[in-house]
C-alpha cells in the first residue's frame, strides 16, 4: 500500500434468498415517489417485477414506470429518464436489473435537479454533481459489472459514437442493494459465462499492474480463486446456488474500489474489448476474452514477475527447478484452457469480427499506461490481428 | 455464501503517509465542540498530538480534553467521559490511539444522550442505542483490533470483573479513520509482534469455521499470506514503510466484517485468551498466540479438511502423496514454526500464569459453538494445561 488513498463504501447489501426483505428496511426511510426502473421486460417474465411492485405498494409508494432500458443506456435515454423523474417528482429511483440498468439509474440520479448539459458535464468534463441526487437502490438481475456497489455508470452518445464510463464519488453509490443468487438463475448460460469472464477481467485489469507488494493484490488472488472454483460448479450445473451466490459477491467485490486501493491498474483489456464491442455489437465479457490472451502474451516479457506469482498463487504452478519465464507462461497456458472449457469465446473472427474492421478498431482503441507496458498505435493492431 | 446477510460498512479511510489531511476534509462537516480522546500521552511525545490539535484549530474547534483512557477502558472511565461530554455539549468525539481508545470513544458516543444504565444497556443486555450518537473520528496509532472501520466496543466493569465486547450496528461505526503508518513507527517492537498476531487471529476465527465453500474463506487465504508475507518483512525492519501498511489495511480488513459473511465464525481462541489475560495481564496478542497451537492441535481432527487446505493455501504445503492429516498437520508445524521466528509467546509460562491458576481459567472461559468442536469444560482444561 504505497499510494495514499480513501475509502469509502457506504452501500448497504441484503444478500441471500431473503434479500428482497430489505425492501421493506429501506423503503420506508424514502418519500412516497419511486421511478421504477428496468430493462427489457425478463423481469415480467420470471417474477421480480411483481415481488417488487408489491414490496412499493405495502410500503404505500406511488409508482412512476421507466421500463426498456437498453443493455448500453444512451444519452438520449437518460433524458427521458430525468424528465419522468421530474415529472415525478421521484424520492427514490429503484433499479431493477442488472449492470445497465443501474448505471442508468445513476446517470439518471445526478442529472433530475442538474442545470447543466449532462452529457458534457458527467461524461465529457468528467465533473462530480454539484446539485441534489435522487437517491438509487438497486435489485441486481444479472452478476458481472459491479455497478450495484460503485459510482460507475457507463453511458453511449450515438450521435457522437462514444461511449463513456464516468466513476462518481461516493455520493452517487447506491443507497442499497438487493442481491438475491437465485434472481440470476434464469440468465442463458452463455450470458452466465460471459459475466464470469467480466468479473475475472475486472479483477485482472487492477491486478496487472505496479510492482508494489500490496494487500489489495493478495485480495485479488482470493477471490479469483474463489471466482475460478465456483464458475467451474456453476458450468456444471447453474442452479448451484452456492457456487452463484460466490460468484455475485466476487463480482461485486471485484469492482467496487477495495481491489484498486494503494495501487496503480491497467484497464487495456477493456479498452480493447470496448473497442472491438463498437464494432460488432458483441456481448461485453467475449469482447474481453477475444483479445485477453493475445494481450498478456505480448506484455508478459514487461511484468513476467507478477505473471509468474499470477501463476503459482492463482493456477497453482509448481515453480520448482523452472524460469520466472517458463513459469509465467505456464500460468497463462492454464488460463487459456480453463477459459476454452468454460466456453468463452476466443477469437474476434467467432464475434462477427472482420480485419477489414482492424484499422476502426485501432483507431478507436484508447491507449492506457498503468499496464506494464503503454503500447504503441502498431503494437494494438498486433494484438487485435493475433487475436483472429 | 449460504447464509442470508447484510454488509454495510459507511467508515471513511484516509490512508498514506498524508493521511491527516484528512481531518482538513471531515472538520468542517461537525459543529465547533470537539472532545478530544487519548491514552496514556504517547502522542504528546511523538508529535501525533501536536499535528492534531493543529488541524482543530485551523478548523476553528474548541477543544475539550479526555485523556487517560487505559489499555482496557473501565466502564468508570466511559462515565467521566459522557460526563465531558455533556459538559462540552460535543458535536464530535476524536480518538487519537489505538483501539482501546476507538473502542472507549464509541461506548461515550452511544452513553452521551442516553438516560439509561449504559452497562446494563450496552453490554449485559446488548440493545443497540435508541439515542442520538454523537459522531466519532479516529486517528490510528497502533494497529491490531480494527476498531478504526467496526462497531466494536469493549469495556472492562473492574467491580464485577467482566470484560464485555459489544459488536455495535453501522451507526456507530467511526465516521472516518486516519491511517497513516508511520504512526505506528514508535510503537515497540514487542507490541508490533503482539498486534500483527491479533490480526492473524481475527482472520483465523472467522477461517476456522463451516464447511462450506465461501468467498469470504477466499479473501480471508489474501489476506493471511499479505499478513505473514509483509509481518515477516516489518519484524526485519520494523520501519519498513510498505510492510507496515499492509498491515495496517490488513488488520482493518481482519475484522470490519466482510470476511465474516455468509459464513459461521469460531472466537474460542480469543475467549481462552481473554481468560489467561483475566488472570496475568499479559499483552492480548500475546495471550492469543499462546493459546492458539494446543486449542488447534486439540480441534484439527475435526475440521481436517479445513486445516488441510489452510495448509496448502496459505503456507504452500505441497499435498502429493500425503493423507489429507497428513497435509492438515504440516500446516500447524509451518505456523508454529513462524510464530516462534517472530518471537510470539508460546507458552502461559512465559506469561506470568501458573498452574495454580488453570481452575480459575478454565471457569472464566466462555465456550463458543461455532468453531469445529465445542469444547467441555475438561476439554478446556485440557487445551490450556497444554499451553503451559
Amino acid at each position: 500500500m504505497i499510494g495514499n488513498f480513501t475509502y469509502c463504501n457506504p452501500t448497504k447489501i441484503y444478500f441471500g434468498r431473503d434479500a428482497l426483505s430489505g425492501l421493506y428496511e429501506e423503503l420506508p426511510k424514502y418519500g412516497k415517489n419511486v421511478l421504477l426502473v428496468y430493462g427489457g421486460g425478463s423481469i415480467k417474465r420470471n417474477g421480480i417485477y411483481d415481488k417488487v411492485v408489491a414490496a412499493l405498494k405495502k410500503n404505500g409508494k406511488r409508482i412512476f414506470e421507466d421500463g426498456g432500458v437498453m443493455p448500453n443506456p444512451t444519452i438520449e435515454k437518460v433524458k427521458e429518464g430525468v424528465e419522468r423523474a421530474r415529472a415525478a417528482d421521484a424520492d427514490l429511483i429503484l433499479a431493477v436489473g442488472g449492470g445497465s440498468v443501474c448505471d442508468y439509474a445513476k446517470a439518471v440520479s445526478v442529472s433530475v435537479h442538474c442545470g447543466e448539459d449532462i452529457w458534457e458535464k458527467y461524461f465529457i468534463r468528467f465533473e462530480e454533481p454539484d446539485c441534489e441526487i435522487v437517491p438509487v437502490g438497486c435489485v441486481l438481475t444479472m452478476v458481472g459489472t459491479g455497478s450495484e456497489m460503485n459510482g460507475g455508470s457507463v453511458i453511449t452518445n450515438r450521435e457522437q459514437k462514444l461511449k463513456i464510463g464516468h466513476v462518481f464519488g461516493e455520493n452517487v453509490f447506491p443507497k442499497f442493494s438487493v442481491l438475491n443468487p437465485e434472481f440470476t438463475f434464469t440468465l442463458p448460460r452463455n450470458q452466465m459465462i460471459s459475466g464470469i469472464y467480466d468479473i475475472m477481467s475486472h479483477i485482472l485489469e487492477q491486478y496487472f499492474s505496479g510492482t508494489d507488494d500490496n494487500t489489495s493484490d493478495y485480495i485479488s488472488e482470493g477471490l479469483l480463486r474463489s471466482l475460478i472454483h465456483s464458475a467451474d460448479i456453476a458450468a456444471e450445473n447453474p442452479l448451484d446456488y452456492e457456487a452463484r451466490s460466490n460468484i455475485m459477491w466476487t463480482a461485486t467485490w471485484a469492482l467496487n474500489t477495495l481491489i484498486a486501493k494503494g495501487k496503480t491498474t491497467d484497464w487495456m483489456v477493456h479498452m480493447l474489448g470496448q473497442s472491438v464491442g463498437a464494432h460488432t455489437d458483441a456481448t461485453h465479457g467475449m469482447t474481453l476474452s477475444a483479445v485477453t490472451m493475445p494481450y498478456y502474451r505480448y506484455i508478459l516479457p514487461f511484468g513476467t514477475a507478477k505473471f509468474a506469482r499470477y501463476a503459482v498463487n492463482v493456477w497453482g504452478v509448481d515453480p520448482a527447478g523452472k524460469t520466472e519465464l517458463a513459469v509465467a507462461r505456464e500460468g497463462l497456458e492454464r488460463m487459456e484452457a480453463w477459459m476454452k472449457k468454460l466456453g468463452l469465446v476466443m477469437n474476434l473472427t467467432e464475434l462477427g469480427a472482420t480485419r477489414e474492421m482492424l484499422d476502426g478498431m485501432v483507431k478507436s482503441t484508447l491507449i492506457m499506461d498503468g499496464g506494464y507496458k503503454v503500447l504503441s498505435e502498431e503494437e494494438i493492431r498486433a494484438v487485435l490481428s493475433a487475436s483472429f
